[in-house]
């Protein structure tokens, strides 16, 4: 028995998303599905669904971090699984659990961090360009390649659109053709690009800057950041602004800005476990 | 009798737009107006219409080239031509007509690639950046210099801001400055920069790419990527979502995760002349 | 008495936005509280907005650059005072007026230039983003930064995210980290970045490349360009072949359209002072 196909039997008992939580309040949801290059299979959906509706109700949840087991981070949805029930029902229903699933992430009131350690294709690579960041290994690549078994990307061009310029993700979609990291980087599709011994100390880094802010200010934002850039620039300040005014009445604000009046650090509550 | 001279009589009786069609459903259309660095005049403007038209028409159509004859790939209006017909009603009616044929552009089931070998200036640049995908010559620069005779690259403008971050955009628009083409590339303006002699072979690359892909798949995509574009992220997923659905429904995709499933390359269709 | 001490008594008499304008119809407005580094007071709001309704008048304005005094640009917000005030209704209607001035940069016919000499933070860089044209020393950083005292920058992330990649955007809001004078360049936040000692003559290259067009075609098209991109596609060219073809039957470009033809420099009046 090869070591893949042990991974692969011990896959259909462990838990296809492994799901921890730090006593900061770090939520890390591991892929666990590396013999299917964690491939989103209906039970792999479910299972993010799950975390992902947890962690909204977990309060003294801080952050995300989105990662996986494996060569891959994510290779989309699970074709082998697609193929075996072709109905239209099936598909839009597949379908809509995905994007019930992306916007969780979006919706969620704490940041959601890829770390994308390996192959990120598909629905993979809209994965990572539906979370807020996302860190990447030097050495990933990244390809919306539905259209290589006569599947377009629709889904996946819904972000991709949305996090880098038009003819790049056109490109990507018509092509199949793969992007480096060091592309994925200069197009916005990624933050930050380490090699990979590096990948979890650039991740902390951002966890760390997020976590040292006041979680209250850092959901106001998220949920605003999102919805202003969807209306015009005017109902966008209008919405802006009442954000702000609302934040700067939190104590949180009122306890940082008197900080910053009297050059000491703020004191805000630590989150508690 | 000079070259240049030759070439401006002999477009009198020549096509404005040299259209052909090869076994494979790779339309070119030829700007063929080099004395007039290829202008959108009303004739110009008609022939491209019509040569879209019947693009659209074709059921065995699978990708359009778009290039140019001579030094220029296109220079925008036929100022003459303008200055000839002083009339507000004539204005509305030419712009109308130019948009139009932008639109057809996009509106076509199968993907555009411009193949810019020389100059690209207002209209031309429009038309570049109205293209799905272009590829550039590495000597050629692009404006939106209308500003220059006093008219501001307004229709221009449209394309020019949803395929380049928007200071980059303005300042171009306001100041008719060019830029290069590796400029051009880096703000997202084109894909692919190459030397000229290299321009054919690069384009290619693309068209054999695309032409590899079932174009059901291409032409759903495409549509799908346009229209999502304009809608708020929900209605984008919502959309996409029965756009996958359906694309999965197709032969084409069965067959496709089928072969991918087998390990071996899909049987699809090759395109009859 | 120090010189700082000095200038902050100093800055309680002397306006806090000096402005003037040369024969050219260039007004340069320049912040004037470098002891509190230009932060947006409400007596720099009035006096930001006083100044932008008085140029919007000014049917002879043709450029506005904005620059700062001392070592800062704009630190955004004047914590102080907002912490002196703890009111809803106060801190709403201090945003609606900051709104109301960012707005005006956006509305006024006449282009806006930013001459960013030093660090440029919070609504700081909002100003920035909102301008239409921004050109920075090459020491200069940016940051959106609020979040270190508990503040989501949210009214700063609506012309950040028009100006900037999402995730790019969503980082620096995020963290609070501060990006360089070529970070910022190469996501889309300013067009021109130049050794401090430069600075000014690059502006002043822009200043010039903008006064030598028709002002009528900068207006109609900077109006344009602003709401164009806020709607589809097909509304965005028919709003902008309107403009196009009003623009056209404009004196300016008919003299402009003759002289090319000509093959002469269009004789346009020179702004009177």
């Amino acid at each position: 028995m090869s070591v893949i196909s042990l991974a692969g039997s011990l896959a259909d008992i462990s838990p296809p998303v492994l799901h921890t939580r730090d006593e900061r309040g770090v939520h890390r949801l591991v892929l666990n599905r590396p013999a299917t290059f964690n491939a989103l299979s209906e039970e792999m959906l479910a299972a993010l669904q799950t975390a992902l509706d947890a962690i909204a109700l977990d309060e003294s949840a801080r952050i995300v971090v989105l990662s996986a087991q494996g060569k891959a981070f994510c290779a989309g949805h699970n074709l082998k699984e697609m193929r075996a029930q072709p109905g239209l029902a099936y598909y839009q229903k597949l379908f809509a659990q995905c994007t019930r699933m992306m916007l969780s992430i979006q919706n969620l009131p704490v940041p959601v961090i890829a770390r994308v350690q390996g192959l990120a294709t598909a629905a993979g690579c809209q994965l990572v360009a539906q979370s807020d960041l996302a860190v990447a290994a030097s050495q990933v690549s990244f390809g919306v390649n539905g259209i290589d078994v006569g599947l377009f990307c629709a889904t996946p061009s819904v972000p991709l659109v949305r996090n880098m310029p038009a003819k790049q993700a056109m490109e990507m979609l018509l092509t199949g053709e793969f992007i480096t990291a060091d592309e994925a980087r200069a197009r916005g599709l990624v933050n930050r690009v380490v090699p990979l011994e590096a990948l979890d100390a650039e991740v902390e880094k951002l966890v760390q800057a997020i976590l040292s802010k006041p979680h209250e200010a850092v959901a106001m934002g998220k949920a605003l950041f999102y919805k202003q850039r969807e209306t015009g620039v005017e109902a966008a300040y209008q919405l802006a602004g009442q954000i702000m005014a609302c934040n700067m009445m939190h104590p949180v604000a009122q306890e940082g800005v008197q900080a910053f009046i009297d050059k000491r650090k703020p004191q805000w509550p630590v989150p508690t476990p």
